[in-house]
């Protein structure tokens, strides 16, 4: 039986979503424990009242600082007190590395925790890492990244050695900034299964099983090729019933069409991983739909089931510790 | 009449498709002289003969330095000599900007040349600038590439006063890595129309005219847009022929999602523009087809119509001057 905190004030769409997608979650496996506002109505699940709530535009140290008693604090602290077994929360993701430092603290020997993303790419599944924790990396911190990424990627995604790729603007090894050159180095020297470079056009292609990068470009990267899934299927729908032959044909394709959506989803999956804390912590998009949160509780309690945070813990210092 | 110095031996299809575009775009004001080997067969274009080839993967300086016979370097140096407008080249990026900025040189006040990719935004077309010349950039940089966006999205996309966004990870201005957090306030001082940051979802469908960034994120995040067009489009018409239904409702669609292609098309534009030089280069894809090239020259020769290079001129030194 896993206990997930689930942080249900937090994210864009207020805590109905938040509950829906917990009920559909819990199981005999899975309980969910609610954090939120004493007037939520919970329908049975556990329920921990909370007064304060963190908005999804305030600055992260100081939403941490003043709002001890807000649901996303509370949700994360209560992993740390072992009152849950991981936290997930739809909600400022620096609120939640500001808690996650704090309350859970890092693993040794890991310098920054990063977010580790699944990526349905077109050749399997992958992880980006990081898509936003680090805005300004060194290349010793890409090199943990690329380790916590494995171990992700073994566990979670059940890739028995995982390959490793760095994203950069080429795939010859000389190609890159400053930093993925370095970064480059560091990982053809390490024990991880590194296949050098990657490109843009090889993240929902499927390049590597890991593609490592600094929080910076992972997230303008992921980003772009979220938005542009949406934006060319917005635009296909678009063209097609421009026509009334066009649009019998986007009849017939639905269900083709629904297919490839569901896959692409960021639903699908429901949350990424902040890797490298003493406890796990499942950061769910900001405007999670019900399923969405009930998939990052399942990833979440998954996490848990595999012992991502002792695995880490176990692999880290080994591999990439920077002393 | 604008003479356009064509290189036909750079890409990756060979000299063949080059020459195929350049007779396609061959016209009453458009002369492309053909810079290749002897052998060509140049069906009437004028014919430059030269006598090595820089290869895709070789490294620039080594190129540039040991090559000034190839039909790349020949090309650029033909812009410099006069005896070409501009100049359009399939070929190496590196040696193509090497060249460029011996044999062309900086405009005066340009730190470094940029390069500039018309994007075939929802809204409209954009322009993305550097996607790829300058992996490494100080903030100082980034603002002399938004003046350098600023007068391509006005003479080459026909945009009066264009908006100018900084590719960021939130909308929000502190939000960034050290360099955004820089360029945001150069940029909110500037006397551009600056709109703030965008993010990686904003780039297809279009926040802004400008949208500003070093050349390391340009170049992942437009490869990542463009790989996730492919890598979308292809996975849908898997799904869609994988029924008997679903391949009706593909012939149906046909012409829709042909039109979707054909806007989203690299080919539309054909190539980007080399910025900050004394002359007019156009960089096209490696793998251009011969409308991707004949676009590319069309390209140039609008550059040469509407004096970007003169414009920039007059702009940069007091706009953006680093001095």
């Amino acid at each position: 039986m896993t206990r997930i905190a689930v942080d249900a004030m937090g994210g864009d769409r207020g805590p109905a979503a938040v509950l829906d997608g917990a009920l559909q979650a819990a199981s005999d496996e899975i309980v969910p424990v609610i954090f939120g506002s004493s007037e939520l109505e919970t329908r049975g699940l556990a329920h921990v009242a909370t007064t304060q709530v963190v908005g999804m535009d305030e600055k992260p140290a100081d939403a941490f600082r003043t709002k001890a008693d807000s649901s996303l604090v509370r949700a994360v602290k209560a992993v740390a007190d072992g009152e849950a077994d991981a936290v997930v929360s739809p909600g400022n993701t620096g609120a939640i590395l500001a808690a996650g430092l704090v309350h859970l603290r890092r693993v040794t020997g890991v310098r920054r925790p990063a977010i580790a993303v699944p990526i349905p790419a077109r050749r399997g599944p992958s992880v980006l890492i990081d898509a936003g924790a680090n805005a300004d990396c060194r290349a010793e911190l890409l090199l943990q990244f690329a380790t916590m990424g494995a171990v992700f990627a073994e566990e979670i995604l059940g890739i028995a050695r995982p390959q490793v790729r760095l994203l950069s603007i080429g795939e010859e090894p000389e190609k890159g900034n400053q930093l993925a050159l370095e970064a480059h180095d560091l990982l053809a020297a390490s024990d991880l299964d590194f296949r050098g470079n990657a490109e843009g056009r090889d993240i929902l292609e499927g390049a590597a099983d890991v593609l490592v990068t600094d929080g910076f470009t992972g997230n303008v990267a992921l980003k772009a090729v979220e938005g542009t899934i949406w934006t060319l299927l917005d635009s296909l729908r678009e063209e097609i019933t421009a026509s009334t032959a066009g649009a019998l044909g986007g009849l017939l394709i639905r269900p083709a069409a629904r297919r490839l959506r569901a896959r692409l989803d960021p639903d699908t999956y429901g949350g990424a991983y902040l890797l490298g804390l003493r406890g796990l912590v499942v950061i769910a998009h900001g405007n999670s739909s019900p399923t969405a949160i009930a998939n990052a509780i399942r990833l979440a309690a998954r996490g848990v089931d595999h012992d991502v945070v002792g695995r880490l813990a176990a692999r880290l210092p080994q591999e990439a510790k920077i002393v």
